[in-house]
């Protein structure tokens, strides 16, 4: 990143993130207490203890590592991506996000402009989610044994609706929130240092808003949102963990044409790219009109992509453009490792 | 570490951890399903949603990276550090610790039985002590971005009582658990690979037991595991914070034989050296007495190390065993990076 001087360092002496940064003494408490608690509004005083959480309902929890690279991308940051990622995760499960824990592993040499940047723009994220971060932790590793920074944040809910896996039924309607695979293929054009076309950037962004509504507009058997292995995982994983089967209609499952032409550069299918803030919903026939009206108001282009069924236990086809049906498989790996 | 015949690892065809089991596809389900789930004790259909937890009073959070090196040491190992760790810091604040979420970065190439033992041993040290995981995640990244394995930790617990630096008083006693730089020496030696005495060994241990029995004994202040930075840190930063004076006793805080020796050969001060299993406590003068009897109970050498006064704000002094007295400072940064 290029040095920006309306993000400036007060709080150090130092350029660079030192192994003092994470050494216990008066260098890592004044990064703590000028950037960390700053930024995200905790008072020194509790900086070192458990935070005390105030919840109504069943709370849930939920983890998540970010290891993402390059840290910044067209359309948001590690920062940024480890607040949406775990708070959506909380979301798709039913649960309003209410708290975050965030700790970093920092190497020695990175920029602490870089990592303010970073910290500010997590703190942006959680505060625009009305998510706050009480508890967090820094440890600092040398030169050559981590990538800049690491992040893992935990967040804790309350829970709104029951949902899952074993809630779905056999006839249910397969929605996505959203066209597919941005995220991912902005992360690899950037990563790749290939020129970003202007209109593709990624989809990080909190869930909340639109499970919300949609959880209001009728029942909802499951959710999940689409990142490592895309949605096509997403499907064929929940197929195989209900041992139900699934078919899906390709044509249906909407692309934007600048990830098309971008993943067909790229050697990459848009439905195996991860997107961090699309879901897939199953929901009961019935609830189909309402649930689809509710997601086109935060989204045009969400969309009926399919169906669950009974026949074929475990395994899920989809439809091809030419009419011709295939089996969708998990990959072994993934196309792209360090998407999130 | 040498390879264990006691300790195979059925779930893979592979021998180390590769960019796949971090890439959503059918080898990281594998690990998460043969070795994460099977050893946490949690199911697989529950594997990818946030998970619900049954909490009765205020919840309580704290987060911890564990980024120890070497990952094995005499008297544990980064995964019984990852959970002691983490639930200290809730025992600290007074809160029965109850819950755990577990994330890994992993580097490319670690050997999966190292993997293995360490997960293993998490499981062993998280059940001993009545606490359950309940969500993870896994991130893998490339050989020479990481160092074999990082774990960070969020531990959820129940506010038994309300503790804190707030509370502290002038002419409060300041109490220690047991011996002090056990974990710090004993990991700088292994590191250093320098020969371990037998009786030298982390200190690593959860608290909870021993901070419930002394809750129970009458009124306490507060409390703080002595970890980064060692015990003389943490008087320091809780006089800085609370912006009272603290005298202690140098020859009244316990140092076993063995840690002073080897703590001399390494050029340490064992006040400065991380314990892991060990803690200070704040409390009223009249509560001293029961307050000592419930620690010794635990360890024969918890001892009275000095006393909290409204002289000398913010600063710490120590008297030495000639009787001079000194003023107690907090490092810059720390003399053990990486020793949790």
């Amino acid at each position: 990143m290029t040095y920006e001087p309306s993000c400036p360092v007060p709080f150090s002496a130092y350029e660079h993130v030192t192994l003092a940064h994470g050494g216990g003494g008066r260098v890592m408490q004044r990064l703590i207490e000028e950037l960390f608690l700053r930024s995200f509004g905790t008072h020194a005083a509790s900086a070192h203890d458990a935070a005390a959480l105030s919840l109504s309902g069943v709370p849930m929890v939920t983890t998540d590592a970010f290891t993402v690279r390059p840290l910044f991308f067209p359309g948001g940051d590690i920062g940024s991506l480890a607040v949406h990622g775990t708070i959506n995760d909380l979301s798709v499960g039913g649960a309003a996000p209410r708290y975050l824990t965030a700790s970093f592993i920092l190497e020695e040499g990175l920029p602490l402009v870089t990592l303010a940047r970073i910290v500010r723009s997590m703190a942006a994220a959680a505060e625009a989610s009305g998510v706050r971060v009480v508890a967090g932790d820094t440890k600092v590793v040398e030169r050559g044994k981590g990538d800049g920074v690491f992040i893992t944040t935990t967040g804790i809910g309350e829970r709104l609706a029951e949902t899952g896996p074993a809630r779905i039924r056999p006839g249910d309607a397969i929605l996505v929130s959203g066209p597919v695979g941005d995220h991912g293929t902005a992360v690899m054009l950037a990563r790749e240092g290939l020129e970003v076309p202007p209109g593709l950037v990624s989809d990080a962004a909190p869930l909340w808003p639109t499970i919300s509504a949609l959880m209001s507009a009728g029942e909802i058997h499951c959710m999940r949102d689409a990142t490592r292995g895309g949605v096509a995982t997403v499907v064929a994983e929940l197929a195989r963990a209900t041992g139900l089967g699934a078919r899906l209609d390709e044509e249906a499952i909407p692309v934007r044409p600048e990830v098309s032409d971008a993943c067909e550069l790229l050697g990459l299918d848009p439905l195996y790219v991860a997107c961090e803030g699309r879901f897939v919903a199953f929901v009961p026939e019935a609830a189909l009109p309402r649930a689809l009206d509710a997601l086109r108001a935060f989204d045009a282009q969400a969309a009926l992509i399919g169906q669950v069924r009974e026949a074929h236990p475990g395994v899920v086809t989809i439809r091809g453009p030419l009419g011709g049906e295939r089996v969708l498989d998990i990959p072994n790996g993934e196309q792209l490792p360090r998407i999130c």
